[in-house]
């Protein structure tokens, strides 16, 4: 059976204004590789009400989930609940369960929570909480759409409490061959030897290290005997092989 | 005038696997605020064309200019240009003119050409060429979208030799204040203050250091004197406001 798909949708002006470098995506993506469910897409959207609707509907449609960062925080421009529920066309407000939650968060409990910080127990009718370790304002889960903070530290582990929920695919397995020798210099082969394993993901990337220039050939899929015997047809055809992972 | 917009399209299976982080969109919106040109989206795909083909023919109807990153080398994977082509419904093939800086990135010139190398001479029909002062092999412009390397070295260089020649706008200008402070805790003044500068972006960025917690108010816009009112009123607003810059 294929593995489950999945998009990621950033939320955020900061990233597009080169003000802040998205680290979430990369971060999922790692993630996701190991539990495989396979991500399939990312997209960087503005704090802009009509472009997450647009994104998040595209998005939920097309995969088995989506994974969104930013924009969940008690300040005028977090409007990613609102843009959720304005996606699904349910209603939205302050939850229970929520409220309790991110009172937890504060000396004064309940007492605490100002009209700001009570915008971070809004929740769409019908998501389920992800629990966040850290300051636990919780994000959510609304149908397929997994909706977290933007700031990496509480990404990180709200992604890990979510993710042992998720249904798992096949982790796809990979390996590393490093050649010392110029792309162009193992294309054909390269192309024959990808033409012979069509279940796998076979890619070539370049790089170039104190002057000399080198390939880096990357061999990927769910299949341990299959990607070995990629791996070591790679290894056959070039002499500069040199295994990396 | 409003300033021209702009998406990025990064190509590649590297990316979605987390094997490579991507840091060319990082780069592309820094030099693209300086120029006032405005990032509005970012997408990420893999190495598929249907996907390719879709995401473009999205983006270049939306935005002023698409910028692409990937899948412009000489493998069997780099099928960036021919998903160029096949968007634009125009044909492709060896030209003479990228065929001749190619050459003149080998000792034995045209000699040198193998196939695999002839493939980053390909041209989707009436695109103009992106100079690559670094490895030769050219990208180019179709229309409004641009297409360049993904290695960032030479994405960097391309889109230096590409961005004097696309219409500028107003660059972007923005302030930072610091307050040590949580983000909860400023976010009903910071609302305020929104209100009354509806031509500034005014965004809130919450940190923890040391186990305190702050907040970075970022205020910007292509006004410089409205730009400075707003860091000003942020200042008058917060005692504990530092200007960062």
């Amino acid at each position: 059976m294929a593995n489950p798909t999945a998009a990621m949708l950033v939320i955020g002006d900061e990233i597009l204004s080169g003000r802040t470098q998205d680290a979430n995506t990369h971060h999922l993506a790692q993630e996701l590789t190991k539990t495989g469910i396979d991500l399939r897409e990312v997209r960087v959207v503005p704090d802009v009400q009509s472009e997450i609707v647009d994104a998040v509907n595209a998005l939920r449609r097309k995969y088995t989930h989506v994974f969104t960062s930013g924009g969940i925080g008690p300040t005028h421009d977090d409007i990613t609940a609102d843009s959720i529920a304005a996606a699904f066309g349910v209603p939205i407000g302050v939850r229970a369960d929520a409220r309790d939650l991110l009172a937890s968060n504060y000396a004064g409990g309940t007492a605490d929570l100002t009209e700001a910080r009570l915008r971070m127990a809004r929740i769409p009718e019908g998501a389920r909480l992800i629990v966040n370790a850290i300051s636990k304002a919780p994000g959510f889960s609304m149908e397929n759409v997994h909706v977290m903070a933007g700031v990496p530290a509480i990404f990180v582990v709200m992604l890990e409490s979510l993710l042992p929920d998720l249904t798992h695919g096949q982790p796809v397995l990979s390996r590393t061959i490093r050649l010392d020798v110029p792309e162009s210099q193992v294309a054909e082969t390269l192309a024959d030897i990808a033409q012979a394993f069509p279940d796998l993901s076979i890619g070539s990337y370049p790089f170039s290290m104190y002057g000399k220039y080198g390939t880096n050939i990357v061999v990927r899929g769910t299949d341990k005997a299959l990607v070995d015997d990629a791996a070591m047809a790679v290894n056959v055809a070039f002499d500069e092989a040199v295994n990396v992972d």
